[in-house]
């Protein structure tokens, strides 16, 4: 299997393969309980992918148990997926800390992702437009612009790139991923944006905070 | 705290009193990530009170977070909420041994339950009649009656006093709680039974299968 040579070459020491009969002992029957987490998985892809997000969670929470996890490994690239299964571990006190792992991008500033080898040779150079709209939005929240303000730059920055569609481009708080009215100094917030580019939909995010570039 | 005074004199080594910080971290603020489960936590006292079950289940799922727990004791005297316990272990694959304990009786059969004090001294009387018509619902199954003649049967019962009214008597998979179309050999059913005393909700319930007294 390809994912575990991956993991092999990098010297990766256990690898958990659970049997569908381990993660769902009553299988082809549907489960009965599921993990529901409100809050941060509204809006945003949750919007996009009704039920995804409790989905997530669930599976996520029984990796969790059947593993005996301590620590809890996520990448900031799909920043809502790692926003909603903090607020899980804290409201279920779950023993387990959670991390999150820097997006790794290419040169031109395009985060990594599988649906990269979907675009087109236009579209991957188009596509550069995600990160340089985050920048702008890093800029004016370091600026203090208000938060409408901010959203209109990055908005307006995907807008000149005629092969992107926006769905999405919002500063929220980074933990609640709710709307601040203003900004405050020493708050971290999120930049959250997603487009379509040759109908391929990419979603990247950056930290950004008052005073900070 | 007379629950601690009961326990210390039953010599406990260990109890956990959380603070409510400790439960819950956001107070007052909700907590936005509840456990729900389907199943065995849909009709009976489930239809009777919405959300308790998910309620239940969500800070059950805590407490065993919150103290490492391997195994977990609750009465069968709440059979239902036994039962959504163990069905969310199994579906949240948690690492937790679930541990039914059986219903301590009065010398007339009555389940011990701290309502009981709220019974006039008729009441008390009268309400040896959920007892009662457990034990001919058991005969009942042990002769393989229809399903639908054991209900019958029980429900005749408590018919019998007049001052009991019935909420439901009804035999189930003991699993699942869901109703049998016909009784097989070797399956575990469970009766369960609701009705109030003088305004007093009690509820009972037994084991039962064919064959079995």
């Amino acid at each position: 299997m390809k994912d575990l040579d991956v993991l092999d070459s990098l010297n990766c020491d256990f690898v958990f393969t659970p049997s569908i009969e381990e993660m769902y002992p009553d299988f082809p029957e549907l489960q009965k309980s599921t993990v529901s987490v409100a809050g941060p998985a509204l809006g945003f892809e949750g919007a996009d992918r009704p039920g995804h997000f409790d989905g997530m969670a669930t599976v996520v929470a029984k990796l969790f148990f059947l593993t005996g996890s301590c620590s809890a490994y996520f990448g900031e690239k799909d920043f809502q997926q790692l926003a909603v299964v903090r607020q899980m571990v804290r409201d279920l006190s779950m023993p387990v800390t959670v991390v999150g792992c820097p997006t790794i991008r290419e040169t031109d500033g395009l985060a990594l992702s599988s649906r990269n080898v979907r675009l087109s040779q236009e579209g991957r150079v188009a596509a550069g437009v995600l990160s340089t709209a985050l920048d702008a939005g890093v800029e004016a929240v370091a600026a203090a612009l208000a938060p409408a303000e901010v959203n209109e730059i990055m908005a307006s920055v995907v807008a000149d790139e005629p092969l992107a569609t926006l769905h999405y481009a919002e500063l929220v708080d980074a933990a609640s991923l709710t709307a601040p009215l203003s900004l405050v100094d020493g708050v971290a917030y999120r930049l959250l944006l997603a487009c379509s580019i040759d109908g391929v939909r990419l979603i990247d995010n950056a930290h950004a905070e008052v005073g900070g570039i």
